[in-house]
């Protein structure tokens, strides 16, 4: 940690920040400059205390850490990429692997066809909600498990394994005996207790980043289901919250060589979310598979103009078909098959 | 709802708008203008299915509900302030009531302490944290059951009713044994599980306004609340997240005049987490009491330098006595108590 | 400043950073911590070229000013509050000053009675704008040259000195023969060629906050006005832009007591752009006045509906005066006039 | 436009607004809903006065424009996508251009050395500022005419065609004497009497997205220009700004797709200055280039960490060589040369 000093304290008062940062486990080590005096602390800072309640004294500017946070995420701690196998899919390997499907599930025909569609096209795994959150009690609110076995016959039908979306701690274990993947959802990027419980059913664990979160908090979030003894993690950008009204969500493509960087696990794209209109999804598709994305998550729905939710993001099958074929080019560009 | 069609569509093409207005339930009423042409749908927005859906259709360009979709949170629905009640304390009357304590539960000398001091100068109601929502798996997560029972305690030695955090669906009914006042956290704001399940309790719930939330999303998480058949509701404004980096959030008074126009709820304002910067929690105090706060929620630590938590924002025992004192032209000034 | 370097590094790229910490003209320092290798480079960074290009070496990890870099603002180089004078009114002083007037001048008739209005309801000084900043350029760009002697005439028959708008620096001379203070728009606030224009002319210049403009870049473009010998600068909030829609930007109150410790200018409020919204004006006007503001600028306009830019935001002559009244109590509480 | 009245309004309080719309030259058009009633008022948003005045109406919840503004720069007024000529270089065409150079002009042999290595490289027109837009007034701030007169040379030598930040209106003749495309900054992008003097000079105009522009307010910015008879625009993305503090900006990639939709001028990208940072630059490019982007503005430097300005973002000369070889299979995936 870097603790910089006010302008003009008394020796004491400096005293009193030495002391307080050797109580905390960590060596001081002096620094006088021009203009401030900083102070470095020597010592672990993922196994001490942090120092940032220093920031506390009047006589501390500030404290800055050193060390980033995220530890069993991060590259340094495994320089290889990893990889998540769902069913007989392997994502981040060579292959771009697609996940499509409707936003809700809503009955047996509506996702069995778009299933037997998906497929068809190349999509690999087969998304859809039973289980939705919804920003008014007064929507519809998902079939619960009733989706979820639609969900179930429509994997045995087409063999497509399925990913949907986990809301509640109380519902991990029977969402977890449906599905593939467990979704959480961008509103519940940091309802930590979620992470614990999706962890803790062993199942893969693909996290949508929150409507504002850091990169940081992100990575420590997707820490929760590592520490937590499950190492089958994807990260999924689905688009953040900005001053913009012309989308829904500004989807941060940078966010794919980022990842890359600071983490091991694979990185997903939901263009769908991203943008909150299907006419951009394909343009977004292509700049995330050449910027190296691993998966990409579309909603696709037999009807759209008639979907329970979500609408306007939802990719026709044709649209579906058209898209698959138009990314040919750019998957085969950034050396993906 | 309005929907406002592309230029240059066929008359074809418009009339699988009209009937598509028609089969969700809707009457559709045509305007047309010099440049484009609008549909007027007529019908109820709250019964009948949203129209959005329709914006997956080419032929339309955008679709605009003319209802607020919240209801039982809104004036319009109860136009009178309502009150909650929390042991012999009263959120929403004419006197303004703080809600201090220390961010994290972290001993009975520690709460103790605290309880006595905060309500010597003043508080009426005990705040502190016996779960945890952080950033990161390493940090201190609370000390739990353990921490409830110390709230308790200081309740039983002060008579200040507690108020603290409720992190996961499955400890609601614990919680709810033991605090007068179930808080949900930022992070949870969109938690809709947890927003049910704090609703059953039957506990008066304040909800902190989420970290990039719109006004009408947090209407509608409250909404959530009411519609679980528990009216004991409080909104609390914490600051959002902005691109600025001076402060930790970017406190937004202007919520407080905004909620007073659109709900009947009480107002909570929390300086402390709004700044995340011990400095400015008398400022913005002044501010929330003459723009109509209800109630202050505030952390005091007796040595916030050696707080395990948010150390930088918590006020020590004097200072807090000390900002009470301030406080009192801006009360009488504001018509409180 | 602090250079934190990457993990794993040699000794001879360590000692690359070295050399050039020193061909910059400071003295490195290193620290070995047990995660990272820190590097202070001690020296003044306002008088050497910054480090910050040595964020570019594939061995540096991060790079961390210690100073702050504005000078002749801030409150350590001047700790006194100053004021500035314009006419014979004192902004800064014991009394709160109101700025009031029309968004645009409109005309004499219209200009005439908004300023006797608003100087019988206490405002001592009148603001309109001559030239208009309009985001389309078919949008009514103001009545020019006409409306700068429109607000002369108002100001020889009430006394108000006048505030008004800069947007051209080739009109910097014209504009500042009319007025008594330059307001220069947020669109303008880093339009560092307009701020130079301004400060030459040696009148008052109120500086209002960038849409998106962090503190620190808010007191830099102040200092521009300073360290072109003008030292008659006013720093105004008025919002910034956030993701939220329900008003059209989110006033920083927090920037009032922010800038109290930065810097000693003084400090205004314009809760009229603030909010876009003229139901929030008066709420917003309370909370700044609390929180230690010294002026307030409000538009005020004889017909709102009828007006020709910003309708939504004006306060009527009416809905002036109320606010005034209003606002008494406050002002004594505050321990101003 | 479209006008939603509020609940519970008297006949009276109504006809006032009907004769308001009247009155500013529209047309009302009168719809009873279940819960609201709604005014469309028939006419031409762009040649009558708005009616956005009318929110100021107390019987009135809100206003919504129908049209869209902007106009030369849309694609219903010119179908066909435009390009701009610059020396003997086509942006807009089937060749994806890339503009590359240093962020600053420092001296003659920087420049020339550079402008060999990007022709040499692929680059078709330098890039490199004279005049600098920077924070604080002591840092610095370009050499001017010194500056144009060495990228004049470099033209001379390597015969690419060079852009180069416009700063100030006086300067307008003076630059556009030198330049081949005359860039507005970031800072300026709202600065219209900016845009009027670039655009009377004549010279294509390459305009920056503003830090937290919405898209809307970019293309009324851009219509300045056409408005001011320069058809030769060009938009350029270079990120906005967001709570995030991985990357210096968020680029917004979907820019592209949407600018493709709305307007017919071509569109660049700027993934220096988008991320901040060199090591994502080649990620960006690839997403960019799959995208649809007509070209790339990309900072070079002969030596970046002695850079005189943002040192963090710029390429090495080997570095944008080898970005250049890493581009070829995404433009050829994009269709372009």
């Amino acid at each position: 940690m870097i603790i910089v000093l006010r302008k003009n304290i008394s020796r004491k008062e400096e005293l009193e920040v030495l002391r307080a940062i050797k109580r905390l486990g960590y060596k001081p080590h002096i620094m006088r400059g021009v203009a401030r005096t900083v102070v470095g602390a020597i010592g672990d800072e993922r196994k001490n205390q942090s120092l940032e309640a220093l920031s506390a004294m009047p006589q501390v500017e500030s404290v800055t850490p050193v060390q980033k946070r995220h530890k069993l995420v991060s590259r340094e701690a495994h320089p290889v990429n990893s990889s998540v196998r769902a069913g007989n899919v392997v994502i981040g390997g060579r292959k771009l692997i697609v996940m499509a499907g409707p936003c809700s599930v809503e009955s047996e025909k509506q996702v069995l066809a778009t299933a037997t569609a998906v497929k068809a096209a190349g999509a690999s795994i087969l998304r859809g909600g039973a289980y939705k959150p919804r920003t008014s009690p007064y929507e519809f609110q998902g079939l619960g498990e009733k989706g979820l076995k639609i969900l179930a016959k429509a994997r045995k039908e087409t063999g497509l394994p399925i990913i949907t979306e986990l809301l509640s701690e109380r519902q991990a274990t029977l969402v977890a005996d449906y599905a593939d993947i467990l979704q959480i959802g961008t509103r519940n990027a940091q309802n930590f207790q979620l992470l614990i419980a999706a962890a803790k059913t062993g199942r893969p664990v693909l996290l949508k980043r929150g409507l504002s979160m850091r990169i940081e908090e992100w990575l420590l979030a997707g820490e929760y289901i590592l520490a937590h003894d499950n190492p089958n993690l994807l990260f999924c950008e689905r688009g953040v919250r900005t001053f913009d009204t012309y989308t829904r969500n500004t989807l941060d493509l940078a966010a794919i060589p980022i990842l890359k960087q600071e983490t091991h696990c694979p990185v997903v794209i939901d263009p769908s979310q991203g943008a909150g209109r299907a006419d951009l999804v394909s343009g977004l598709c292509k700049g995330a598979v050449a910027m190296g994305a691993d998966a990409l998550l579309i909603e696709v729905h037999p009807n759209p103009s008639a979907a329970w939710s979500d609408a306007a993001q939802q990719l026709s099958i044709d649209g579906f078909a058209r898209l698959m074929t138009d990314l040919q080019p750019f998957i085969a560009a950034a050396g993906r098959e």
